[in-house]
């Protein structure tokens, strides 16, 4: 099967509404919302670093849709569309088939249609580029937190680390904590309702995809404020929770791959309903520099950091 | 040097004009422009198959943008940024400033931002979507020609397939002629001012990338007509002139990596005149399939196919 071919078969629709012109041509043809911004994000995944060669096909096809969506999510972001770009060690019909019907899946329930992208042969890479809409002045930033607001987050964190340590031999779990788990690392769901659902609500937002502390602490510098962090009040499975506690801080902290959203809204603003649980985590404050505490109020000596993708 | 330490040291720069929040959010804001369309393309380039790992890294980062750019050229459309998604074996700071260095050469004098992207760790792999914008139905499609359309081509063709063949040891050049090929080869220039000034004039047209023969054959099938290509009417440099005729044929039909454009328009139109030498190869017949013929009209057999990247 040669490169037409590949595409037609699996990645060619007839396009979609709102696109003008869909895969086929030099270029995909949108037409904009009269009105709104452009939002634009792109996620390049590797194996080894941001999937295993054990991961079925349809699940990468999923999570490499949903980590950009997430991005859109962060954002508030409707999404419009997206491109793919493929770099494949050989034509595998099996594992393009199952790719195709994950990337697909999600893609529906998103109402984000693959629009267009590239095929070569290489060392295998999948590479996503989102574009999204938000009404003028009301895309989610990183800058907005003020002192005082408060910090949530939707979801559990860490099931996806704790996933990976399994994967690594380091820990141990029985059948279905490990699908648990694992489906938490592979088939995560960018939070797009959410997200929309706090345009004009929270006051910054970012996703956790390198780690809480990280990326809170994005949020932080952005907007040029501190916070303090409820270490007890993060959210967890419970099959995280049965862990050890210096594993499940590791985990929750500095996991990364969550795909949740972190947000700050000031005290006691109505926060929206969309059926995902949110979880008070802790305080914006005027002091910079992000002080994790116990339920006691004690201060949590970590030595964490958040992921890196050249740290040694 | 950490991976956000790269980012803010080689890719970012302040937000450009049109840009709301440009690299360091979740997502890259964007201004469109009220009533245009947005256009959006992708590709990828992986050592070995798009570039050798020979080329100089500024080089490198100028072909990896003007290879997305030339499809942006081919729809017509005005460039408004692009994203950036890099995956490198290490951090290689003297490599990563040549290739920044190429790459926002091209985008400064594309008027094309970059606008986010991201960066991870991998074998070399560089992917660069890119974003337009061109009026409602103005958009240059392959669709669009019609029996009787005259076949058009700018710039030359096959001197980046001429290089090629110097790199892999079956032509020896002279070290000027060397150096003139393996310009083309390495920095195309994507022709923006023409396909802009082709909206209105052109049927349809198509950039260069896979060779002739296959992206005018595209142009075909999308169009559901044939053509007749007169291959001594080719635009070749005095460096492939002086080749062998099996070679030069090679080179133009089937060379790729021209980024040229190739377009289709009324007979007798006016063509504009954009600096960019525009040479008549051919017409648009309605017998399907594309008849080479030489300056006599005699038929040219040539066995040759477009180059396809999972064809054995």
């Amino acid at each position: 099967m040669g490169e037409f071919d590949l595409i037609r078969r699996f990645f060619q629709r007839p396009a979609a509404a709102g696109v003008d012109v869909g895969v086929g041509d030099d270029c995909a043809v949108l037409v904009p919302t009269p009105g709104a911004r452009w939002l634009v994000s792109s996620d390049m995944l590797v194996e080894g670093r941001h999937f295993l060669s054990t991961v079925a096909p349809e699940r990468l096809g999923h999570k490499a849709l949903a980590v950009n969506l997430s991005d859109l999510a962060a954002c508030g972001a409707t999404p419009r569309g997206f491109t793919l770009a493929l770099a494949l060690p050989r034509v595998d019909e099996a594992w393009l088939a199952g790719f195709a019907r994950g990337l697909w899946a999600l893609a529906d329930v998103s109402a984000c249609p693959l629009i267009g992208g590239d095929t070569t042969q290489g060392p295998l890479n999948l590479c996503i580029t989102v574009f999204g809409e938000a009404p003028a002045g009301q895309a989610l930033l990183r800058s907005g937190a003020r002192a005082g607001d408060e910090i949530w987050v939707s979801g559990r964190l860490g099931d996806a680390r704790l996933a990976l340590e399994v994967f690594r031999g380091t820990v141990a779990l029985d059948g279905a904590g490990f699908e648990t788990v694992r489906a938490a690392m592979e088939c995560p769901m960018p939070r797009l309702a959410l997200g929309q659902a706090l345009r004009g609500v929270a006051t910054a937002a970012i996703d956790v995809s390198d780690g809480l502390l990280g990326d809170l602490g994005h949020i932080l510098a952005a907007s040029g404020v501190g916070a303090r962090l409820d270490l007890d009040a993060l959210p967890r499975s419970a099959v995280l929770a049965a862990q050890p506690a210096d594993l499940q801080r590791t985990c929750l902290l500095a996991g990364g791959d969550d795909y949740e959203l972190v947000f700050t809204a000031p005290r006691g603003v109505r926060l929206p309903d969309v059926g995902v649980a949110l979880t008070r985590i802790g305080v914006i404050e005027a002091e910079p520099g992000l002080r994790v505490v116990d339920v006691r109020g004690d201060a949590v000596e970590h030595g964490l950091k958040s992921f890196d993708h050249f740290a040694s």
